[in-house]
């Protein structure tokens, strides 16, 4: 089975299209949390404990563990959705880049290293620095194409002839790269003109949406932009409005909470 | 001193345009490093210890590191410098990028974290994604330009009006963005003269040039192309020819052989 497939089967079992962002901060974990040994696998635990039938993805940030030396709770938190969810994919975050056999080093530590089943990247060095990862044909690469920052214009909407850069991306990405049937691409939900133009050009390759929440993007407009002919195709993420949807103690059952009324809300505009 | 200053009084006393890749592969390393219990550190350390006199720069490359668990040998390499040869600057090879609270992630992982004196990024997400780097004033932000394998020329080599997207990226690179002046510039050696066309465009921001040797870059037609007008303004990289340049015990000696040549071959184009 390879990602794609993974992905729908979890989007059918859980009736959703939610993935939610395990981005810890120690800043803002719960004090309990604070003081485990391991705080944020102890986070992380918790809140894939309570949501693991309401999503069809989980995305752990790699620089959130990286800038603080918690590699070792990151690759636990995988560890632990692959042995107690195993239907649920892990897509890590990472938009790695490089070329040759640098980028095989980056697509060993995602794919072996961590074990994860996607990873996301950064095209700016071309079609051949992706090919270690898209080699990996049961993985999913998720490239980023039009980013929900207002800085992405910056590159990302430059004029190339009669259209943008982005859309020239998305292309090249659902066309020449896209051999094995494994590339997803990132689309800020901050955009949905952008998100419908992108979906026109790549029929059924899956987006995976941030900018939900807390970056303002509005859901109902990237339903309707984004969904491809068979009412499917998003992967639409959310963090910091899930897993610190309550300071507390009852932060897991706060992110259940938040995590249900999304998911919901999602499906009320399919 | 900020990194600009500091990376010019390398390349002053120790006469050179040369930075060493420490890019470490555990089946190329020779038999004597494989048995010890740090593997890379004490493969860097002897090319360190070998090198320190005729570099401007080390630029250990993150995947290398990251593929197999190594953080902590990445930490003692760099710690090593920093403590033994303080006058060379370390530049992290990470090609990092992303936006907001995550792109400050990733400047705490390069510059607190790792203590690297600068990091590489990837532009493609746009200036507001770089200033979290950026902000760090006295630490150096290379941003990606023109990359040296064929498929940089994908997005890179795209037509916006009247020049390419690297050419466009290079402008706001050497201006809008350049608010810290710590600003350097990655543009490979196998494209001589789109070397030169950044170098008109970005007056004396310095230019990293990986590429050269194993990749085919031409030291002569790199030289001429990218030296400022003050005859400085280039970082030249070597990872494999030099780190590689004996497979056996006497690696450290062959590595300082290599890195002696290719210095004095630089510097009689200079």
């Amino acid at each position: 089975m390879n990602f794609i497939e993974k992905l729908e089967l979890a989007q059918q079992k859980n009736n959703s299209l939610l993935c939610v962002g395990l981005d810890p901060d120690i800043a803002r974990l719960p004090q309990l949390c604070r003081e485990s040994a391991e705080p944020f696998f102890h986070f992380n635990r918790a809140l894939i404990n309570a949501t693991a039938d309401l999503v069809c993805a989980y995305k752990p940030q790699i620089a959130h563990y990286a800038a603080c030396g918690a590699e070792a709770e990151l690759l636990a938190t995988i560890r632990y959705i692959n042995a107690n969810y195993p239907d649920i994919p892990v897509i890590l975050d990472a938009k790695r880049g490089d070329i040759g056999s640098t980028a095989e080093k980056y697509a060993i530590e995602a794919f072996e290293r961590y074990q994860a089943d996607a990873v996301t990247v950064n095209p700016y060095l071309g079609g051949d620095s992706l090919s270690p990862f898209l080699d990996y044909a049961d993985k999913g690469v998720v490239i980023l194409c039009r980013t929900s920052n207002p800085g992405g214009a910056d590159l990302q909407g430059l004029e190339i002839g009669d259209e943008a850069l982005y859309l020239k991306l998305a292309r090249l990405a659902a066309t020449s790269w896209n051999k094995n049937r494994n590339i997803l691409l990132v689309v800020g939900a901050t955009w949905p003109a952008e998100l419908a133009l992108v979906r026109e050009v790549v029929g059924d390759i899956p987006l995976l949406v941030p900018g939900i929440g807390a970056q303002g993007g509005d859901v109902e407009a990237v339903l309707k932009a984004g969904l491809d002919q068979r009412g499917l195709g998003l992967v639409i993420n959310s963090s910091r409005g899930i897993i610190y949807a309550d300071p507390g103690a009852g932060f897991a059952e706060a992110a259940r909470q938040a995590a249900l009324e999304l998911r919901d809300l999602i499906n009320s505009f399919r």
